[in-house]
């Protein structure tokens, strides 16, 4: 049986995790977002060629902004391990970059021409929400509006590995984020975001905290939207 | 003759002022916005209820963080003086805000169902990244990101009032932009840019004056075509 | 029976709040800074006036930056009726500093004599310290590192106007903290934080809460030993 | 014939950088941190160890804080390549601890112990200006402030160098402070001044930046004052 984006992959996200729960309370969205019609046509090979180039110039630009988010989260940091880790983030954010310069040599765009693309409405939208949540917020506020991205590509990916094939046209994006490498920075953030409800949380705060990991989620559908409609 | 907005408005916006500068850089973009297809509907009166409705809704949404916005320029004041003008800023923003609740009363919307309404793309693309801009930067970069919303609606209000006939159905939203009051408040922000240029510019920062500039009029004509298309 | 600085006023601050959870948790330093040699001295009106101004001098930059943190709290408001509480908690500083000019037309030194003074270190270090615990945690810890200076002026005032005589030297100070529109704010600022702890709390977080309320206590005590011994 | 601190030290620092006219316009502020008692004392040998201690332990918490600010620097960037920098900068001051770590074994202190000392007054202050002073202001006034640290060490170490004898009590620190590594960052911090100067600098910044970097200068001899006479 054929699995899709949106059912859980066993084993990434504990079930009573906050990750789990911020989830299971925006499943129409969550569901919206990893089985969205952009990724759905990547699993199968079909999306067409394009769609992805645009989708991977702006995930490019999204990248920086996502940086300057980790750094912030090291901005915020209270404690010298916090610093680390965000520290760590923010390199892993900026090797992560790497794909996308790989993958976007057949084109010939090189690293000056992805930086100087212009922004869509749906990646700035997306990354300074985020950026002005974490600056008014906390640093519970900030990884809980950063992690509809980070863990939701690792289980998007682990959902598409399912379906690859020899010369899947994705499967160096696949293979990149259904990675060991990119698993672990995933598992990390939902481990971090329950050390930071048990730091920061209480159960007042979760209606903000669902409602923050709501629009993230959407937006981050809307930019799967971006790719496969090809908007500025 | 009657005049569409886009042309420049006399008497408002000095020729040597900063402003003047950044609107003539972008000419194209200037244009767009200020002779948007929502702005010459609404002069003609010919622009669809719903399409003005969902626009104030999400332009009273816009103001809560537009206030915002202010209160960071509070923050960044280097002197009392300036403090006082960003708090003054603020207050009239909530001020401003008094016209989206009178006007909403047609439809039964008070101030709660305001708030409480969902905020489109359109608005959270363009209110944080002024936010952003503003953080990252200093008091000049905010203000030139701020300054198409707040100088644009006097020039689009002075220009609309040409077109006012009696029964206009805009007549409240153009007499309170094209108003002593708001004016003041237009040709303040104008004076403010000129000052912080003389105090923080150079001609090394033109360059990125202008992009924000830029980027911040492309996203006021987005927020209008967003009012027109209904979006969310 | 004589009371003095540093014993709890009825009414001001409830038994259960957290503000009072706070100051019990640092009985110490709450001593040590409401009941400081300067606030004594001023209660018996054998303060050396030079220590008075110095004091009120560097109060005045103070108050500066403490209009900037509350511009802070405005910025980081996620709802409406925060921003503008924010928007008033800075009004009244911008307003307790005519309290300051009035007084200091004594020595012929005018508002912007006073800006123009250098900030001493006790001043940069406490109010620096509360700017970036705002920036770097959420409103909850914003307010909890304005609390010891916003409440303990109250209670001070209240303590010390017991000991008011005629013609007592330091009169002005005492009844403008001690006077209702003051106790007002400081009666606000206590229910605020209680609100906050619903709104953002949880058992979590009370070390690090205690540990900024500490930290600010002390700084608060350091800027009475500034007064005293006329440190720059 | 034998040179002291506060002398320029050839090469470090070219005539007509921005940095060397901001220690030109406060020469006597850099005089009193450069050749500061405690830096005469730990080029001569003399000083006592406690009070090598005491600062040692005070400056590993420093460094946390300045770890935070070139965090905010990598937040600030506009470019991958700032954010690079701003990164590699970070990474530079978490290596730079290592030295701290490393002298502190001797008496038995951990990094664990050297995180848990209470941060100093002087500590505070110096920190938490350069934080706010980053976030107010630009990059161009974040790297100002951080200048008088980062390059001021680079130039005391120079000095210093030259009467290092064998067996010199503080030969590590100089040495590390001395050494190519660390003046390579020293070198590269007066480079991006010059670069930011002509990106964001203009005339009308001159009398703020130069407020700035004598604040921050002062807040460096009171670091070394703090270390002397074992303030808190």
């Amino acid at each position: 049986m054929k699995r899709y984006p949106g059912e859980a992959v066993p084993g990434l996200i504990p079930q009573d995790s906050l990750f789990a729960r911020l989830r299971g309370a925006c499943a129409t969205e969550w569901q919206a977002y990893t089985g969205h019609a952009f990724v759905r046509q990547m699993g199968e090979g079909s999306l067409r060629e394009e769609c992805f180039r645009h989708y991977l110039g702006q995930d490019y630009l999204f990248l920086i902004q996502f940086a300057r988010a980790y750094a912030l989260a090291a901005y915020k940091a209270e404690a010298l391990a916090d610093l680390r880790t965000a520290g760590l983030g923010m390199a892993a954010i900026l090797d992560e970059m790497r794909l996308h310069v790989s993958l976007c040599q057949r084109w010939g765009l090189g690293p000056a021409d992805l930086e100087a693309l212009p922004e869509a409405r749906a990646t700035i939208a997306y990354t300074r929400y985020v950026l002005d949540k974490g600056l008014a917020g906390d640093l519970l506020d900030l990884h809980v509006a950063l992690s509809p991205c980070v863990v939701g590509y690792a289980e998007i990916a682990l959902t598409l590995r399912q379906s690859l094939s020899e010369d899947h046209p994705y499967a160096e994006w696949i293979g990149e984020y259904a990675g060991e490498a990119y698993q672990g920075v995933a598992r990390s953030a939902v481990a971090t975001l329950d050390r930071l409800l048990v730091e920061r949380g209480g159960i007042g705060r979760m209606p903000a905290l669902i409602a923050t990991f709501r629009q993230a989620t959407r937006l981050e559908a809307d930019f799967w939207q971006m790719g496969l409609t090809l908007s500025a």
